[in-house]
């Protein structure tokens, strides 16, 4: 077991962290800091800071983080139209990096050499928090209690509660049924029903949209503008980042856009089912996408295309903090110069709808594309050519006797 | 001009190619062979033989080409889950190899040597056309009459129609206003109000599906049965690929699914705003994906979405007749011996909602994936090892000195 | 510890893996089948049948396995003209997925429950054992004596040698410094003065070529015939896969070619530098790629380039046995089919020299590619119109006031 | 036929460009401004002065743009590691963009509304010169006299400078049977002999090398040094990008390095057999090749080889001038922050042999990849969860009975 003096523990104030905190303190003997960041995930961040000071916890941080995560995680993500598997738009992979983040800065202010999570060892979060804080401080120590210890049942972890007098909570409200995660990008679910990839989801599981059916019978238009590939102002109000992700999950949950049911490969190895509500996700991809129709270069849009599922997975399995992502973010970064603009959408029932888009460094020409006459702007004669250079390799190669079929 | 004994036209019997069958005949001083497919565009195709006799044609082909269209071209090229530009589901590009294939073979039973087609000088489709003849028959002569002509206005070819006592018919119903393709796998419309990027799109184009506003309100359960990544029954029911097709779209359209309105990038180099409507296609996609999910290995799948962007360009730009398409082809068709077993899709006012995947090949495995004590099938301690190798090269590159941030 | 009855181990007869052998009878009481493979690295494999006797092993597998490595692994692997960053031929690498195979087989014959090599803990070897391995069987036990023992340096191994009565070889010559592997494609060297990246390798240390100085000064001139991309015959007198191999690696030898110093990324996170000869090899990548040079299609061969990357990693870091590595191979086989012909080469001193390639299948029109006048064979207007359309996009951008620098 | 008022011409001074100036002042009627580069082809360019006065040119443009060329254009493409189909250095592709950008600045300080080159309907060059052009002035003409005069014979051409009093040159020497260009990157050779790919080329054709068997039979240590990806000083001496180039062409040449004798895919769809004389050139990529083996990232390095193709076939077919060469340029230069160091070379009878690379910033790490006792830098168990957890998916596949052979 290493030698630990202190350690960097990321505390949700629950029952698990709590358990992990007091785990800690008696397993390795060390000083524990607390660090609970305010991502957006819709819960109160500031009752950690009693718990932890009734566990005798000296050094408390507790950090609204919402801003950076929206400016500095997911809106560079959406620049890339970035989706994992071909539906997943990595709400909970996106905030790990800037936990891992925060946990190294905050263990380089306090001296800590340790920094401890909540994730299990079959899941893709430890290996997100870890990996970004070797990183970031290659010598750290890490404490995984999940891979560690021996409290693998929920009544070990209630009994060892108990035992340690850690309050737990019983609310009115039944337990939920699911694991959990949520920031300001979405809310996931996995585990109970979720298990049988041929069961259908429980309505009353989704805690942020509304159904489709129970969406409102009136379709509701919204003005996005974009700035260098992000959005700045909705229906032309300006708002930080944070409070555009916040203003389109509400609208978009209000029209039940988001939801998603999925079975997923982790990095670990097993496939797993997750269900995931991003109703401002789903707006801003869909909306990001129709501003560059206009403004980027096909070739650009291309080259995107084809990087985007490496990027992706770099995010999924936690390589935020790595030298290939930086390098293909510089890319990424450099094509959105010219992404500037409007989108008007219309939301309906789960339908995120585009109904326009204009820019003034559109691309599109309406005189060269026309099927009226164009007074010369484009010479059709000019494709013949382009055919018959195209088909060359093609022609030479049926002429020596090639075939296709 | 290109001396031409005997030409091959694609004809549709509309105005259009009607006027170019008889300015072929005039300009080019040759016999015209008519061929006429029905691909499920959902007009008749007999009325062409008549039209095509009256004009003195000889040769007439009229073939139902649905089966084929759907089990060679539309099937195959969604066991890759192919999107072009992140969006457009390729409904007109799939259909044009085949017309190209049956021209050639035409040229070749008929013994003429060229073909022609209606396609203008700014589009893909002439690409397309072209494309695939030259690979099929490298010496043929290709006649786009829309490049040479100077019928360049819809005045001057009516006035040409006119003239030349080719029947222009008026229906009581206006003449739409936008140029529209369909075929079993959709119906696109470009033009008119369309080439303003800003501008909604009018309701009363759509014509196969309705508004997601008039869908039921009940929704519809669906079970697709999937053999080697192809749909071959519906709810039990084994059908043929264009019954399986034909179906979806008809219970699609009657869900207000599968609208579309982008921007794409034209292969000819400007950018084009199409609207598009594929019931059935956006229900392949939701639902391919969906079995995929269980029955691929992960990196069988990413590479395959690593692969796709490629494969959907050359499909666009018409390449299908290519030994690369045909290389790439291979490896999807081999990923796909084991996409077997069932999806259950939610269709409700334009949602495509899968709520349950089966296989007697499935990879999911309910005991490793579990957050619940899985009896030894994992070993969480792997983990450790597992972060710590990943992470080993940034750890040397922290430790000499390099920074991420 | 697991529980073994019976494990196969890959078995050199040299020191450490006999001290392998006597451990892991003594450590896990078990039966101990030994396997030795003939992968052509130029040792005698029956001295280990009477070793393992003197050991007490009963079951003794002696296989020579040259034709299948060649034939099913290092041809199938050259058809790509795989090149690991850059340099690396990957003799190694492509040798550890047929050991990892029959050591399951005979486990498999055997009735063995478990397998074990003398691979150590930092490099890639034994994860492409172990890969191989799993993939084949999954549940097998792996025994890595490398990782679980205390004999980490060759004093406790001497040791524990000479306390258990193992033989110790003492030749006159001095046991070489290098950590060394061979087999029919490479003999690699790690370790010693070579941890110095700055230090030069010395000329002794290479086994297999002369110096480029010592090489003969007279050329000699070879002609390979190929045929589905694999080497059939040399100067016109066929040959199996292995005896290819072998007359490649002598020839090359004698004419000092085929040696590489460089610094490589592994699999488990360090770089590493390794000298390599690899004589037959060398001489194959460069012909192959001139036989493609005139049969294979330009995006055929450009496709199969970009995919080499990827396709090298996987055999590198040892997924030669899994789904997408066999997906690859049935895309590179099927590229192939045409590729039959001759390719000559002069090698002199280190140079492998393209001196003609000729193919029925040729690609190659010199009528097309002429410079003199060609009778109509190409119409040169066409490329008017080809570049005019490929710069349309940028041509637009550019008149919307887009720049370049 | 264009209205052309004054358009500048890429003028060598040689007669078929000397023949182009005559005509174009003919044809068109226009006033003609000529531009001579030094681009290091070792001819002199200020003859070109006095044979433009003599043709009634006023506007004479004679540039020395060595500098520039190594600089701005060779230097960022080696960089990459660029290759093109496995073997071109792109010697002839590099240069063309720079001319296109001369062309076009000219033709803005001058007024001209067109330019015009020298370069055949059926090569690359016409593509980059016009690609390049359109791109960094949409609306400038473009007259490429080879695709439209009738002068398709040497004959016709000597005629045409007989008959205008155009001085052709008639040395003691033989006009070379060969196609050349040339400049500080290399010399290239088509036509001739090469027409048929299986005839050996000739030995006296080269210019710039000596033959292997020439070279000097001691070999030669360089030390070249990196600053940012770029070499910055030879054995010590700093010296500016083009005497870095024109250093190792001298040197390289001396020990017969650099020689290629390939056949290649044209962007306009034939094979086309070329020689070059690349010396220093070949060196730079070996070397540069060392530099990042101990300064580049595993994965940054993965992933500027799996770009590489994509990135040469964007330089090859004329796209430097384009929004996706430069987006992808962004990410090859960020990726040299670290690119500094020394690396040593052998020269010898047209062999590169790296010795020893050495750098400040070298991620090698000996004590970790050191086969000795390591002192707990690595720990070898993390290994076995490495490799178990790699391998997790496919023994799930295995377990449900997927097979892989």
């Amino acid at each position: 077991m290493a030698d630990v003096n202190k350690v960097v523990l990321a505390y949700s104030g629950g029952l698990d962290t709590s358990v992990i905190l007091k785990w800690l303190q008696d397993t390795y003997n060390c000083e524990v800091v607390t660090f609970t960041a305010d991502l957006g995930q819709g819960e109160e961040v500031e009752p950690a800071r009693a718990k932890a000071q009734a566990m005798g916890v000296k050094e408390i941080y507790i950090d609204d983080l919402r801003e950076e995560f929206v400016r500095d995680f997911v809106f560079p993500m959406f620049r890339a139209n970035t989706v994992y598997e071909g539906e997943y738009l990595l709400g909970t992979s996106i905030a790990r990096p800037l936990i891992a983040k925060r946990l190294i800065e905050i263990a380089n202010e306090t001296g800590a050499d340790a920094i401890s999570h909540g994730a299990t060892g079959k899941g893709n979060d430890q290996v997100r928090f870890e990996l970004g804080a070797y990183a970031l401080k290659p010598g750290v120590k890490v404490i995984a209690p999940w891979r560690e210890w021996d409290l693998l049942s929920r009544e070990k972890l209630m009994d060892y509660a108990e035992k340690h007098g850690i309050p737990i909570e019983r609310h009115g409200k039944k337990k939920s049924p699911y694991s959990m995660d949520a920031n300001l990008l979405h809310i996931s679910y996995e585990g109970g029903v979720l298990e049988d990839t041929w069961t259908e989801h429980e309505e009353d599981m989704w805690r942020w949209t509304v159904s489709p059916e129970k969406a409102p019978d009136t379709p509701q238009y919204l003005e996005l503008t974009y700035r260098n590939g992000d959005i700045v102002a909705i229906d032309g109000v300006e708002m930080t980042p944070a409070t555009v992700l916040a203003t389109l999950n509400r609208i978009g949950g209000e029209h039940g856009i988001g939801r998603l049911d999925i079975v997923e490969n982790r990095y670990v190895g097993m496939k797993s089912r997750g269900c995931y509500e991003t109703p401002g996700g789903t707006i801003m991809l869909r909306a990001h996408r129709a501003i560059e129709s206009i403004t980027l270069d096909r070739e650009v849009a291309h080259l995107k295309d084809e990087l985007m599922p490496k990027y992706a997975s770099l995010i999924y399995t936690g390589y935020w903090w790595s030298p290939e992502r930086l390098m293909l973010q510089q890319m990424i970064d450099a094509s959105q110069a010219h992404v500037n603009g409007v989108v008007r959408l219309k939301l309906y029932k789960g339908n995120v709808i585009v109904t326009g888009r204009k820019s003034d460094e559109s691309l599109f020409d309406a005189n060269i594309a026309t099927f009226e006459e164009d007074g010369g702007a484009y010479n059709q004669a000019d494709a013949a050519g382009f055919i018959k250079l195209n088909a060359l390799r093609m022609r030479i190669a049926a002429n020596k006797g090639r075939t296709l079929i």
